[in-house]
């Protein structure tokens, strides 16, 4: 069949045929097939969705469409995590030597950050001589002998989904749940892991609004991932607030290290408790998620996952003394903070996406995929939902950036995170916030 | 707004602004809106319609992307006449010289063939000498001078429904009524002129399956004309069988001749009558449609619709034997004409799809743009639905062409032609077939 009758036929909503999905996948890798017959197909699935024999077989295809790593030389359980991305999470880098410290190894391909929430391989950099962009073959070695290798995602790796993302991007279908999942999955599947635990943000801040519809593309994902023979379990976790006290590379590297101390802000430790407890239990190191979530905690507590994560960060090259924190740590620190301080009332609502945004206007992310990132810049919030502002409390954030004084997009940051937070009045009744990020685990 | 933002607002089912239309539109004229953001709107308007007030504006701004014909030196009232395209459809060759002839001008600007219909031009063209590209300041001259005119569409007319037309037919987006309507309209809108009739084809041999798909596009385009200020007459005509005798471009020139001498085939007359008619009404020249169908009946019986059409042959460059008929006629003849004849039973089905693409095999037509016609190629086609075919009757089919013998071609034409007409036993009942194509009329 050609391509245009492939689209039809989605448009008019049958389903595709396996060789039919293979061909048309293979076409938008090689570029036989042209931008807008992929634009138009993109558009067509969007308004009529693909069951879940179409979506396995997508994925699979994309997932095949470049290089899948092989990492059968490592002997223990293969499990990876993935957030559908998040304000402030830095969860992956005190997870994964969490997990590794725990005997089950984490091979974790990462993306960059853009738009409003950041990107791992960023945070990793802001560690000075940290290398991302390892061969493959070293990312398996390392694998097997540290239990964890965080790299960036290479130009083999589903290319056909690199070339789906960009053009889906400029052409208002990013928002498919078939094809997000598919996105996903097929770049997870190119990992070769044994199983994948899915951290699903949900909420304001969040790419997924409603529990509803996080549900909906937890399902996709668990369809595509069990049909490729993986374990997959999805954990639905709120993001009405930004996770941890910080938000900015080098910062949020600070508050991990805190976390593999044993220490850090409680909702970024449940976080890496619960998130690592699955994973032990898919890769057979634990027998449920209680004990899971105790050798976790101890690997945290007593070290071991600090322990691997400075191997980690000298096998790729990286200064360890960041593991030693204060004044020791050669993580960058910005030249000016500035204290910010919110009017009195209640914190009834938190706008994640503007402190995202606001952070990036300070140097943290980029506008532009060409953008240069400030290791250093960044914002410490220190304000919870429902917390009641007392005139005269002390700062609730503090900018952190290498900006001179004046410059206008200092005002433009203030004003976007002073514009995040709703206040109310003292005296409005308002309900208890919940005191748990875990909305929901789907096993 | 940028591009994505408006795919995204269809696609999410809202009404586009009027600004927001213009701008889209005129980026995909200019092309600063790549290909494949215009296919990923295509399907988003295929998916969410165009209500009323976008339609008309969508069309208008197609309309004005190029040049539009100023007809205002033509005092007479300007009607043209378009067609949704049929097999055998020559009606405009003895229409547009009959509605002339009762003091209506018809400036039209007409099409190729592509596919299984022919187009006007290409049957005009067959006419010695004949041309179809004159500028349009000759085209305004003989609209005053003789009332009518027929050339093809430049470059300058509604360049952006050229685009979009081309793009629609590899994103499969062409079945979308709105996109339809608007393509027609804007390219009539474009010729300058007051009112239109269109024959909207309706059948098995047409774009329009049925007859309520058929009625939604009228209401479409009337909706675009009348909101442009223009009259607009919708005539619904049957498509379940070839119009006329012919098929192939001299062969149906040599029919419509004979209709304007007062002759040719009922079912082609009916339609120049009514189609006829209902031109004269909305120009103001016959107080209805009997008045009107009577002042063409007469243009035809009496010479002056004849008259009028050798006077634009001369006009155009052509040689006017053609409208002598007989041997004087300049008009191509193919070298060869072979005899078909069906197995005896009754015709209870003609598939004019098939017919088309035979006569197109045999020359008639264009399988690619850069494909060569032949003009005398073709079919003369002599069996009516619910005719009782006798063993030992005379052929049915008698084909036209200029191939070798053993050519190839001809053995694939016979087998399409003998395909095309389902026959049954005698002796099972059949019902009356209609002896109208008129369906219905929308004024």
């Amino acid at each position: 069949m050609l391509p245009v009758q492939l689209i039809r036929k989605k448009r008019e909503g049958h389903a595709l045929a396996e060789t039919e999905i293979r061909a048309f996948v293979a076409g938008v890798t090689d570029g036989t097939i042209p931008d807008y017959q992929a634009a138009a197909m993109m558009m067509a699935i969007f308004f009529r969705g693909l069951d879940d024999a179409e979506l396995a077989v997508w994925a699979d295809a994309m997932t095949w469409s470049g290089d899948v790593i092989d990492l059968s030389r490592v002997a223990r359980a293969k499990i990876d995590k993935h957030s559908t991305g998040g304000v402030g999470d830095k969860i992956s880098i005190p997870l994964a030597p969490a997990v590794a410290a725990c005997g089950v190894a984490v091979p974790m391909v990462s993306g960059r950050g853009l738009g409003h929430t950041g990107g791992t391989l960023d945070k990793l950099e802001s560690i000075p001589g940290f290398r991302v962009d390892l061969p493959v073959e070293r990312f398996a070695e390392l694998v097997d002998e540290l239990g964890v290798c965080l790299i960036g995602q290479t130009a083999r790796i589903a290319p056909a989904d690199k070339k789906l993302y960009a053009l889906r991007d400029v052409t208002a279908t990013v928002e498919s749940l078939p094809m997000i999942a598919s996105s996903i999955m097929s770049k997870k599947l190119a990992e070769g892991i044994d199983g994948l635990v899915i951290d699903c943000k949900v909420g304001r801040g969040a790419f997924m609004k409603t529990i509803e519809r996080a549900r909906e593309l937890c399902g996709l994902m668990r369809a595509i991932g069990t049909r490729a023979g993986k374990r997959i379990t999805c954990v639905l976790t709120d993001m009405e607030a930004p996770i941890g006290r910080t938000i900015g590379n080098a910062l949020e590297i600070r508050e991990s290290i805190e976390v593999m101390k044993g220490g850090g802000p409680v909702d970024t430790r449940e976080l890496v408790h619960v998130l690592g407890a699955e994973m032990l239990v898919l890769g057979g190191a634990a027998p449920d998620q209680a004990a899971g979530r105790a050798r976790i905690e101890k690997a945290l507590a007593d070290g071991s996952a600090l322990e691997v994560f400075r191997k980690l960060v000298v096998a790729q090259g990286g200064d360890p003394s960041v593991c030693d924190g204060g004044r020791k740590s050669a993580l960058p620190v910005a030249a000016t903070r500035e204290d910010l301080t919110l009017a009195p009332g209640r914190i009834v609502a938190i706008d994640s996406e503007a402190l995202g945004i606001a952070a990036l206007i300070l140097g943290a992310g980029r506008r532009k995929k060409e953008d240069e990132i400030d290791p250093a810049a960044g914002l410490v919030v220190d304000a919870y939902l429902g917390e009641l502002v007392e005139p005269g409390a002390p700062p609730h954030v503090v900018l952190h950036h290498n900006l001179p004084a004046g410059d206008g997009r200092l005002a433009h940051a203030r004003e976007m995170i002073q514009g995040a937070f709703v206040l109310q009045p003292a005296d409005v009744p308002f309900p208890a916030v919940r005191d748990s990020r875990i909305l929901e685990v789907i096993r």
